[in-house]
């Protein structure tokens, strides 16, 4: 019989844990911050084929926010979050308050440099601070063998690939990839924000790394000539603001002029006021 | 049979440390940069009563020394060390090289605030993060169950408490005594550099001590009469110069004016060009 339970504790965590670890089962991890869809959903999945058990954490993290940020608005929705779990064959849900997570005289901060100060990271100072921060905890709490990570933010994942490498984490740090609508758009909580017509306008996103996938295919070099590309194709729709369009190095996150090997085309776009992001890699054969 | 042996590589201690949890023994870690003396000793010796298995870790850890400090001419001799550990009934010598510890790229920093910026920090911005960050590789590198750390270190300790309260690692830190020369100067590294002249000097650091808990004891609340009375008794002597005498919150290490309840008095005196430290706890009875 599949076990599943939604628990609020450090202590209770560690109690399951530790049964497992005397059977000697291996353990996945996902960490979220809840409203889960189909893109968190691959993730427990992925983690439920190559592990034993699996556990979900759902909690909005308050010091990934900003001071401007949407951390009271941000979607909750627990009892769902729970059902898409056990569906999913998660065996433990870890679902702390804040106070569970962060005593009053916290003090203590993980953070990558360089990798955080582009992209995502130029008008989010702080933010992948606070992600590495809640992550390292997690990773303590849970000791997973596997941690599930999307793709879709790409940044988050490189910056948590580095962490695990410089603090030698004994943990395995795997990528999942883009979970889409079925006209293009990324799965993300934050589309819930989006008004009918915004939902509509949304999809210049994807259609615009698609143009810009097909003229790297094509064999175009130059950064600037990919940012143009997808440029044009997002300033078609008069609601989208562009945040960033950046061409980097896949690993170091630094920006590149010229296409040589493996990058990643990110573009961060405000729909209304809703901040969406997507991204692609590409690798360039040899 | 006691088995020992001295590695270098993270993987040689993964695979130890495995076996040894395969067969369900506990681990105690002493975390030092080498040069041992009675005082590492006394950790391992602790460490030794209250696990099954005892890793003592040897590594002039570079990142925590400032530009103009002494990573260079810091005390070396991984042999005599190896001896000391052996005899203390260790069972493994982490000596990583310094590219074992730190990839080219690394980036990847962890920092306790507030507890870091006064006594030892202000002089020495970046130590503590330093600390924080090698302890951190340490313990997911061993995962021990319990972790040593001397008293005489006062704020490392306090550090390192919180870091690990803080981030959840699931180790217990235990602090030990400072252990002293016969004529009371703090056991150190770097007491080596004293000349036989320095060396004598050096006692005013202990001598001072004495004499704040002598008038602590005798009723005395303010830590302006304390730090005067400490120092008095430095400035006797012609070539010690003070770098900090403070009397703060155990727990908080923010100065206290007025004593009511755990106060840490720590000092630190240059004697010639060798900076020493010192320190003794003070619980006021209620």
């Amino acid at each position: 019989m599949h076990k599943f339970k939604v628990i609020h504790t450090i202590k209770e965590v560690r109690q399951c844990i530790k049964e497992w670890r005397k059977e000697g089962l291996s353990i996945g991890l996902v960490t979220t911050m809840g409203y889960l869809h189909e893109g968190h959903k691959s993730l427990i999945d992925r983690a439920s084929e190559e592990n034993d058990k699996v556990v979900v954490s759902v909690f909005v993290n308050p010091i990934q926010f900003g001071a401007n940020e949407d951390l009271n608005t941000y979607p909750r929705y627990i009892e769902r979050d729970a059902k898409i779990c056990e569906e999913a064959r998660a065996n433990l849900v870890f679902n702390p308050e804040s106070k569970e997570m962060y005593f009053e005289d916290a003090a203590t901060y993980v953070n990558v440099e360089g990798l955080t100060t582009g992209l995502c990271g130029a008008k989010r100072p702080g933010h992948f601070r606070g992600v590495c921060t809640v992550v390292s905890k997690l990773f303590n709490i849970v000791t997973p063998d596997k941690a599930y990570f999307g793709e879709k933010d790409a940044q988050q994942l490189a910056v948590i690939k580095r962490m695990v490498k410089d603090l030698n984490f004994n943990i395995e740090i795997v990528g999942c990839p883009i979970v889409r609508e079925k006209d293009g758009l990324a799965k993300s909580s934050r589309n819930t924000y989006l008004s009918v017509r915004e939902r509509e306008e949304a999809l210049c996103l994807n259609k615009s790394l698609k143009k810009a996938k097909e003229i790297l295919t094509k064999g175009e070099t130059y950064s600037d000539k990919i940012r143009k590309t997808i440029e044009e194709e997002i300033t078609k729709v008069p609601s989208a603001k562009i945040d960033y369009i950046e061409i980097v190095d896949s690993l170091s996150l630094s920006p590149v002029e010229k296409i040589e090997k493996s990058v990643l085309i990110a573009i961060a776009v405000y729909i209304g006021k809703t901040r969406l992001i997507d991204n692609f890699t590409f690798e360039k054969e040899k």
